[in-house]
């Protein structure tokens, strides 16, 4: 036997592998159980990007080095611990700890789903799953979408549909060129893969006109009118309006209803960027934000975001469901009543990957594990908490808000007696805190200022825990 | 306490995630212990897409359905399985069942990877693991690059740059319209991700000229001239040249030596599209079949292709480090010096997710625990074999291959004495097999006519089974 099948036999033995996977479900377990503020008093060990991209050189060679379960400590020590009740910063999630289970039978699998036959079951899933997404937007089976790697590919999969749908000629055989200059209109608080989106597909970042946001960041209907005349004034066709569902700085839904309405008179493709705050359409409390999403053309959801799913999965839903048809392809209606329709389950005709993990698979066996309620229950309750504390700050007198959360994303700042440099100040505590570790936050810039940024995502963040953040930010202040 | 307040504290109690996390590890294990042809006769146990979806339907709601290790069985059963020694269809890999456990991790701690900050060990694990495929190429620390969500994404992130490289203008602000018409030249034989990543980034379909290729499948340097002046003659400016390692369809490998000839005569930036056959870079037998590369721009190669990684983890490497920053964003060199370049850790200037999953994790310690000549070994095995299974096709005499092997691809038919219809005789074959279940194959067409493909990915596949596989063609022809 040689070294090569020795290892071969090895690494596809089942009681090997059995061995390791409870080797490794154990350290996790253990990791999980010290994710507090007591057992590990750093959510984030900093470390230099340097050293330690050089304190990993050399540890994989031409015959094996180290097993995984003597590497996965090491792994776990030096990584940001988004399980820790004090993980207040992006708005990458915390995960369910089920749904990376659910991960690992899905790699295991390792079923593509961009093809029916290659992962029926995932496709199966995610075809339930978008029609669930669907209904909760208030759409019948008319509608239809895909998921996909992310919210970044799932803007642009919306803005590919757009542009094909107002493009006067075949945009997609001619290319882009052989258009008058396109826009969309997007708001000034927009995420930035909606402008890159615009640069990627070929109009250009010029193209992607802001519209102005008001004092809660929030596209006003003046602003409508304006962006849109800016871009004709500039020799552009505006094809697209795309508004956030929440942004991304402040967690501001923007008002759908107005929205669907300028895009209603002006002919407009209303694709809305859900990413973060689609999932409150499965709170009773605060579904309204999303009022009006109905009436939109597209929208896309991150249940990797608000639903506590680990990355990647993007649900891209299209209110007439034949049009996500035609995102990666021409305009060719005369298909969908023979082939395409039919094909609904070969995903690849719809979606940028060409291999497609099986992201459905953990949303969907989360949702049957807990239920819908229990998801509903989550974005509840990180909504109210970003409210309470924000009510905190109030009360606290010595911080303030930049606006009144609507979503779970928070903007704050320390209000130092005596500081002339507020600025400079929240730039050297976000640091402080950054190399201390004790929480994990960010930091944004709004109206020309600073500000501390928390997202409540970790369901096991408690009052307690900011009550705490408060005083850390005083102390290192 | 709540409902909600009962469920949450349930999702994340550890005890109650190890016993969960050993279960599902254990019918994993029985699951792969039962991947042979005599305990398990069928790869795929084929249903009806439509049906498959109604199974699915209303296995969620309001309240907890199914716990997850409930479903697994069914899950499992139902799906494709390519740890199965006779699947031996599309190129999407059987998974190293360690591998797995590293996405298990990886999905566990979530650690989105586009800001260093987030995912700190996983972006220095990519670092390490660009360098060491760039260094597999030939090039020095002056390259670099970064890991997407696919080959498609791969391909539409190397031909972002080149479109930026190759532009007169500000093309990333102003549009693909501000530009004279611009090409690509593309082997006919290229993988539909490279026409439609044209189409995507605003040139459209029809700047993806083909060069033609030769009876081996090969682009012909007559090709590549023939197709510059078509490019030219439909009044459009040529700026890059995308080259096969391999193709999809036959697993052809471009002379990639005069690819950069032909490339460097004319100014073209050269990618070439090593999705699948990158990994012979580790083979000392076949890395003769990527000699060349050294000269190209960029070059992309899919870890769940030929490493044995669940998908999706594609590595992008330019010969120039500081283009990967190009891709999207405007050309501004001035920047390098000061910013972009010492923020290589942010990898989200580079790549189009802006949450990245922690895809470098179950590479790296897959590297670390079977060392790099273990998959050197596998290539080596898996293009011997596809070698062998032609060599006893041509022995057997009923069979013909399209080709003879470069790869681990391999396209042929059955000759069945007496048909006339041979077309349709492998199309009833391959539908045939598909509902039987006993092997898992695809097809294709080439030169007109249609042919069965396999790809030799799954290391458990011996000649025995191939032997099986034509035993089997004959019966149901």
């Amino acid at each position: 036997m040689t070294r090569y099948d020795e290892l071969l036999k090895n690494a596809f033995d089942p009681e090997s592998f059995r061995r390791v996977g409870y080797k490794v479900v154990d350290a996790l377990a253990d990791f999980l159980a010290a994710s507090t503020p007591e057992s590990r008093p750093r959510v984030l060990l900093y470390e230099d990007p340097e050293s330690m991209a050089r304190s990993w050189e050399g540890r994989f060679g031409a015959g094996p080095t180290t097993d995984f379960p003597d590497l996965l400590p090491e792994i776990l020590a030096r990584s940001n611990d988004l399980l820790h009740p004090r993980f207040v910063g992006h708005q990458c999630t915390t995960a369910l700890p089920l749904a990376a289970l659910g991960g690992l039978a899905g790699q295991f699998l390792n079923n593509g789903s961009a093809v029916y036959e290659m992962g029926p079951v995932n496709v199966a899933m995610e075809r339930n799953l978008i029609r669930w997404m669907a209904g909760l937007a208030g759409w019948n089976d008319g509608a239809d979408g895909v998921f996909t790697s992310g919210g970044s590919i799932g803007n642009l999969t919306a803005l590919l549909a757009a542009r094909q749908a107002g493009a006067k000629g075949n945009v997609w055989k001619k290319g882009v060129g052989s258009e008058p200059p396109l826009a969309v209109l997007v708001s000034e608080q927009c995420h930035y893969s909606v402008r890159r989106a615009a640069a990627v597909i070929g109009l250009g970042e010029e193209a992607a006109v802001s519209v102005p946001v008001d004092e809660r960041f929030h596209m006003s209907p003046e602003g409508f009118e304006r962006a849109y005349e800016e871009a004709v004034g500039c020799g552009r066709r505006p094809l697209a309006l795309v508004a956030n569902a929440c942004s991304t700085a402040t967690g501001s839904y923007d008002d759908l209803e107005a929205a669907a309405d300028f895009a209603r008179d002006r002919g407009l493709w209303l694709h809305v960027d859900g990413a973060h705050g689609a999932g409150a359409l499965l709170s009773p409390k605060y579904k309204h934000l999303l009022r009006g999403l109905e009436r939109s053309d597209s929208f896309i959801w991150d249940a990797h975001k608000n639903m506590l799913m680990p990355a990647l999965i993007t649900g891209v839903v299209f209110r007439e469901g034949r049009l996500s048809y035609e995102a990666f392809s021409q305009k060719a209606s005369y298909l969908f009543e023979k082939e395409s329709r039919e094909e609904w389950y070969n995903f690849a005709h719809r979606t940028l990957e060409c291999t497609k993990t099986m992201m459905g698979l953990r949303l969907f066996i989360s949702l049957a594990a807990y239920g819908t309620d229990f998801f509903g229950g989550y974005v509840t309750a990180m909504y109210d908490l970003a409210r309470d504390f924000a009510r905190l700050m109030r009360e606290a007198g010595d911080f303030e808000t930049a606006v009144e959360p609507e979503s779970n994303i928070v903007c704050f700042r320390y209000l130092k007696r005596g500081e002339t440099d507020l600025d400079g100040l929240q730039k050297r505590i976000r640091r402080a805190m950054l190399e201390k570790g004790s929480f994990y936050i960010v930091q944004t810039e709004l109206r020309g200022r600073r500000w501390l940024r928390c997202t409540l995502i970790n369901p096991r963040t408690t009052i307690a825990d900011l009550e705490a953040l408060l005083a850390e930010i005083r102390s290192l202040a």
